[in-house]
């Protein structure tokens, strides 16, 4: 596998165009009838698509390993994983058009419900309004606690930003967040004594939320989790030479897509006004990335048949894409979020790759079981960027 | 591909239990019927098994390296092979109960034929029986050199440990074993110079020997290799949270499974007891390594017959194994050794991984042609570990 800084040295700066579509949690598994999602749904676009692209399954990360979408979108990206580790604060906080600076520390807030003897009975409040989260968190937004300004923004539901600004905060800190009903919140523990200040900081802002919110049930208490700093990621333009556009309506999505370099454009509030946008933008941009969140959400709710809609409803949309002519088209999922394991897992995700320049396989139909006989194997996601970028002839040669 | 010290932060405790049978030496080439070992043979339970699993092939080491027993097993442990070099002399002592301490060394040794000339006529001595190595090796064993105290054991046939056990000793010897017959044995050379005492005092050992041996004709001679002092591996029960033991015959394969952390199970002398050895004790532990030899032995004497007949007799016992529900079960060898090559080999290795969680492909039967169409591809063995583990549901999601 070559490093971005190899890569770097080889891109140039040409007129064609790649769109990269990500299904989130794409791959699947068999249910009773021994099919998968994929293999149920009927996608006859994708599959005119497959027969003339290149096809083949990929990990996120390594075999067997299960990826949160952080870690598995920057694989998608071309970044290694396990060098750029993305916090969850810092992702949802860059998907909700924060001005995050390098004295920021940002944290996943969840409104969360506790009974009287301090145990978390509900981790996501009876997912409360996005009206009433934003009117909790106007009480948490502005404190100030030993020199350090805190940020409480709405994200959507029950979830929320904190962002932590003071110089030398460190993200050393365990999660207050157990995960777990039942339990108690924890402390932030600082895991480097460097991040001792910070941790402190940390445990008096959650105890005056408590003490703030203590009559707003059910949303009486905060949860923090995935503390994070700002990352300082090579951006698209610089490693590969592209103008990149991000169409997502997730915020950790856009945010993401934002560390990259990516333009987000505002891309409406349905699967059909994402391609709409798509359309409405090919000319400004040579590289695009465009995340269907409902393959992850049907698949995480254990909803076999809405996943399998939700597919369908994509391969509806997908002549928008087509008929652009794109060089190259990708698609894909960040990884696979089985509605038979109703959460993310392990499982390598299919991948098509068209081009005019691919070799192209046997493959009649994009499915999983199909994508093993693919003419692409089975390959780390971190090796998608190079081969696009090759079939859009953005590569050069390496040596004489 | 992922590192031990990666894995160790996702790896959870829970009750499934998995089992790794290793038919030693499984791959094969085929003859002139044109199939390979596995391909003649009659194994309709592992066919039965294939069907409800995810098939594929593994490289022990990397395409086109031949390994010996002790990498390729490293490989399927999850470990770096070539990080974590175990000697041989270091794993026959410990597959013999010797008390190995961290100021000893071992080499592997053979008795062998010298003719009036020094030369090797026979590597083997003919294949001594056990009792004649017994005796000799009582001939040989408390000598002290230099300060170095000297234990000789015997394992089998004309195979046996010497101990060097002193301070200072360094391991960074090159073998007196030419592994050729024809030839005189070599003496130990140091290949840096802090091994120069310790290869003084092997040579001196060795003359000594010599001239004890010399009316024992025809183990008038030892060859020794594989000078290897202790490592310090991560246990299995650290890396993984398993509570792992070992069903094996053959001392080297007990010896690599203890320096793991496994505990070694008394498992009679034959296919059928290292089963019921397995069905004795499945309550006990949560990750059983069954290891098989003779697959490799008829492989390395060339009888493509005998291994077919090993095979078959394996598949015939494996319902005592299915019947106990393990949650994974995998099938594969540590390498291949092909009948008709008479020796280890860089052939991918088949490989069959059970679970309930296995997305699973058209395999229909366990079979080296078979396994190239399989759902998992061509994988490291390295990873093996990571999918079982994933599989048995003991590995937590990385990243948000």
């Amino acid at each position: 596998m070559v490093e971005q800084e190899f890569l770097k040295k080889l891109t140039t700066k040409t007129d064609s165009k790649i769109v990269l579509l990500v299904m989130d949690g794409l791959g699947g598994l068999q249910n009773e009838t021994g099919k998968t999602e994929l293999e149920t749904a009927n996608h006859p676009n994708m599959d005119e698509l497959a027969k003339k692209s290149i096809c083949g399954l990929s990990d996120p990360i390594s075999p067997g390993i299960t990826p949160g979408s952080g870690p598995a979108h920057m694989s998608i990206f071309g970044y290694d994983p396990l060098k750029h580790e993305i916090g969850r604060g810092l992702l949802d906080t860059l998907g909700i058009d924060f001005e995050f600076t390098h004295d920021d520390m940002a944290a996943r807030g969840n409104y969360c419900t506790l009974d009287e003897k301090g145990i978390i009975t509900d981790r996501r409040a009876g997912r409360i309004s996005t009206d009433k989260n934003i009117e909790l968190c106007k009480k948490l937004d502005g404190m100030v606690i030993d020199g350090v300004k805190i940020f409480a923004r709405p994200v959507k539901e029950h979830r929320f930003s904190i962002i932590f600004r003071g110089k030398g905060l460190v993200d050393k800190i365990l999660d207050s967040d157990p995960q777990k009903e039942g339990l108690k919140p924890l402390d932030a523990v600082a895991t480097e004594k460097s991040a001792g200040f910070t941790a402190e900081v940390v445990n008096k802002f959650i105890q005056k939320a408590k003490e703030i919110l203590k009559n707003d049930h059910p949303a009486n208490m905060v949860l923090l989790r995935g503390f994070s700093k700002m990352v300082k990621l090579p951006k698209f333009q610089e490693v590969y030479q592209l103008t990149p556009a991000c169409i997502a309506l997730y915020p950790m999505y856009k945010g993401l897509a934002r560390l990259c370099g990516m333009e987000v454009i505002n891309s409406g509030d349905t699967i059909e006004t994402e391609f709409q946008t798509l359309k409405d933008n090919f000319s400004k941009y040579d590289f695009f990335y465009m995340h269907i969140k409902q393959t992850d959400s049907s698949g995480e709710d254990g909803d076999f048949q809405r996943k399998v809609k939700i597919i369908e409803q994509v391969d509806k949309s997908l002549p928008v894409l087509t008929s652009l002519n794109p060089d190259v088209i990708i698609i894909t999922g960040d990884h696979s979020t089985p509605a038979v394991h109703a959460g993310h897992s392990w499982h390598p995700v299919p991948l098509l790759i068209y081009s005019k320049k691919c070799r192209f396989d046997k493959v009649q139909r994009f499915s999983e079981s199909d994508c093993i006989c693919g003419g692409l194997g089975r390959i780390s996601a971190k090796e998608i960027m190079p081969i696009a970028l090759s079939n859009a002839g953005k590569l050069l040669k390496y040596g004489a």
